[in-house]
């Protein structure tokens, strides 16, 4: 709870989110693996902390959630070298997050057949639940995390960060070169199989051995 | 050149943009003319100010301009109900500024075809060249102010803000719902007709009677 795991949330700009970087991910959307990371934003208006209530906006008929690891940046990193060294790289890490990219599958699904931007499937408030952050050294290796979702206490998605296919050195030194990062942004590195819709009355919590108490949302209705 | 006239950059969090804001524009896209505002996100990172030179990526063969009305807000605006008045809208607005929602068309006709976001046709660094601010005070009315792109010293652009689809309060109004605006947002509200490519060399310019400083731009080619 203290405020400075969550100085991110303020001091931070924007959310990277990464798509398809989990195969069996990316097969039960009926999608190819990309060749290189699939990006996306979020604004981080969307974030809301533990115990807060997530509002189903009216215009969403399917809501779906995808657990993911988040990363916190340190520092401002622009246009990495492919050469940079994974110390390097890591060293702008200030710390770890669990969060939903929670997205209107809905809406995301006309986006994509019309070619349409996926911002607002993505975007809307709440439609970042986040954990606070946990310290980077306290993470010994951030691709052996569990990443487990639970919806009324039943395990929904249940993954592990070593399957991911770009890796959280890789993300950042491709994403420093595409967007400049700044202190407090997150980045979203995909979600492993499982996603699913979840409705007003319902409770998300994530799970990891990384966050010492896993956070919860509600979810209600808007009217 | 005042500090004050460009604090939105570091205070404010995201840039809504809207897409096919005017018929002509819809028009030369082969596109049809929304129902509602289309919106997507660039990030803060990809800001660059009056005398910059806008690095062409290496990724990027077709790089459009798109001249558009910003619009600054002054403080958090959320979920504004459709009855909200005009002037409870415009209240929310701290002033206006001139930008070029840059785009790589090549990548956005790739997104396009393929159902993938817009995020980084759209969001490189350096893809929103931005004027300074100009107080909400001094323009009388932001639907009557024209929108103009030279290159260098060639008119590209000649609109109009009264041509848009949906005007700067209905906008504000519509957006507030999906996204909370914050002090410092920007919305860049459509370009009119007349885009096109600009390459490495280039110089860019906005005018339009709401600027006393018509600021200019310079395009390079990344290596
Ligand atoms: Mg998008
Ligand atoms: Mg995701
Ligand atoms: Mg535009």
């Amino acid at each position: 709870m203290a405020a400075a795991r969550r100085a991110f949330a303020e001091l931070g700009k924007k959310v990277v989110c990464v798509g398809r970087n989990f195969g069996k991910h990316a097969a039960e959307m009926g999608e190819a693996v990309p060749t290189e990371p699939l990006l996306f934003l979020k604004p981080t208006s969307s974030y809301i902390f533990d115990g807060s209530t997530l509002r189903i906006p009216k215009a969403v008929t399917e809501l779906h959630h995808e657990v993911e690891l988040g990363v916190v940046m340190k520092h401002r990193v622009q246009q990495l070298s492919e050469t940079a060294s994974r110390e390097e790289i890591m060293a702008s890490v200030d710390g770890y997050v669990l969060a939903y990219d929670m997205t209107a599958r809905c809406l995301q699904s006309k986006a994509k057949k019309a070619g349409l931007p996926w911002s607002v499937a993505k975007g809307y408030d709440g439609f970042c639940p986040v954990s606070d952050m946990v310290d980077a050294a306290a993470v010994s290796d951030p691709q052996q995390l569990q990443l487990r979702c639970y919806v009324d206490e039943q395990l929904r998605q249940d993954g592990s960060t070593a399957d991911m296919i770009f890796d959280v050195p890789h993300l950042i030194q491709y994403i420093s070169n595409i967007f400049t990062l700044e202190a407090g942004d997150v980045i979203l590195t995909g979600t492993p199989d499982g996603v699913g819709p979840v409705q007003a009355g319902q409770v998300m919590r994530v799970s990891s051995r990384a966050l010492p108490v896993p956070p919860r949302w509600s979810l209600v209705a808007c009217h």
